[in-house]
């Protein structure tokens, strides 16, 4: 497998993902803000995603795929021993209803308009709103809650990686105590506490 | 099962796929406009999905499923025979890539703004920068082909859905002939004619 990231990014979750594993994976850095976008080593980004956004998973037969829910949810049944995703419905529906809640309610629908350099004020003051109702739901749920569900799963991963994203625009999440607490200890997690170093390091060299 | 839904939200896709299928249910309009939302029989929506948002689907046990991508799939499986969604991977994976970009990129990324009415004007313009990228990947993918993948499945009832509200903000997709040909073609499928046809006189009655 080769998972095709760029630091800080929703991939995070993936490389998460294959740490909680122990999934042996190759990585490649790609630059976005590159025109055109390109891998590390070069190769049009574009040809690999014509969406031009990560993570791409290439899997060994070659098969590419895009889409946080589609690639977490393919790593967790390729290592069921992690126990990444429950197997069986209706566990794993609810599942997908949060990998597809983060997905587009809070990391499209919110956080890219407040992460895009090009998003005039207007924009990004109405994607503040939506993120602060998305926010108040999840706060909700995770009063007295770990995780999302019973234990950790990918969509855990996915929502710390739309988390993180917090401090890179200066949101404060104390106005949601329980999302800033489950924040704080997923933060804790060794998966994501490597996976997170990792990457700032990588983002901060770029910078 | 029940479905509860909004004339001409996406719900409409899910009603697309039981018509498709020949399903047995029941269809429970909500009102998304009052304060508390609540559904016709003065249920408050709230109660069934804290989200407040349309589709919700309420299987005979009792359990809600929420989330497009989720329901879409749920329909499918339960009616194998309609042939709805593909039933292996690689195929199912593609399905769900193109569930969770229609899902996340292209409506609630940029139609959730577009059709809002409380979003302000450069909100709306950087919305409509980013409907014209996603209709432009769209669509390339669209030429020659007839539906997203090789035949009619769950993700094209989405993506008619999410079509539609072009209309109501004027949208011309004539910039991207192969979507506006799609578009035009979905129209004319029964189960898209009837579905369309029936939400559009509910949203008239109503206005």
């Amino acid at each position: 497998m080769q998972l095709y990231f760029s630091p800080l990014a929703c991939s995070l979750a993936t490389r998460i993902a294959l740490y909680e594993a122990g999934a042996d994976a190759a990585f490649h850095r790609v630059d976005l803000k590159a025109h055109p976008k390109r891998v590390a080593d070069g190769t049009d980004f574009l040809g690999l995603n014509p969406k031009g956004q990560v993570p791409v998973l290439r899997l060994d037969d070659g098969e590419l795929l895009t889409e946080n829910p589609v690639i977490l949810q393919y790593v967790a049944d390729r290592f069921p021993e992690a126990g990444l995703a429950p197997a069986e419905a209706p566990e794993r529906r609810r599942l997908q209803s949060w990998l597809s809640f983060i997905g587009s309610e809070l990391h499209v629908g919110a956080f890219t308009t407040l992460l895009s350099k090009a998003s005039p004020e207007a924009a990004k003051a109405f994607a503040l709103a939506t993120a602060a109702e998305r926010l108040a739901y999840l706060d909700a749920h995770l009063k007295d809650r770990e995780f999302l569900q019973d234990r950790f799963s990918v969509a855990d991963a996915y929502l710390v990686a739309v988390l993180n994203w917090t401090r890179a625009i200066r949101l404060d999440l104390s106005a949601w105590p329980a999302v800033a607490a489950y924040h704080a200890r997923l933060l804790q997690r060794p998966s994501v506490a490597r996976a997170v170093g990792e990457e700032f390091a990588l983002y901060s060299a770029a910078a």
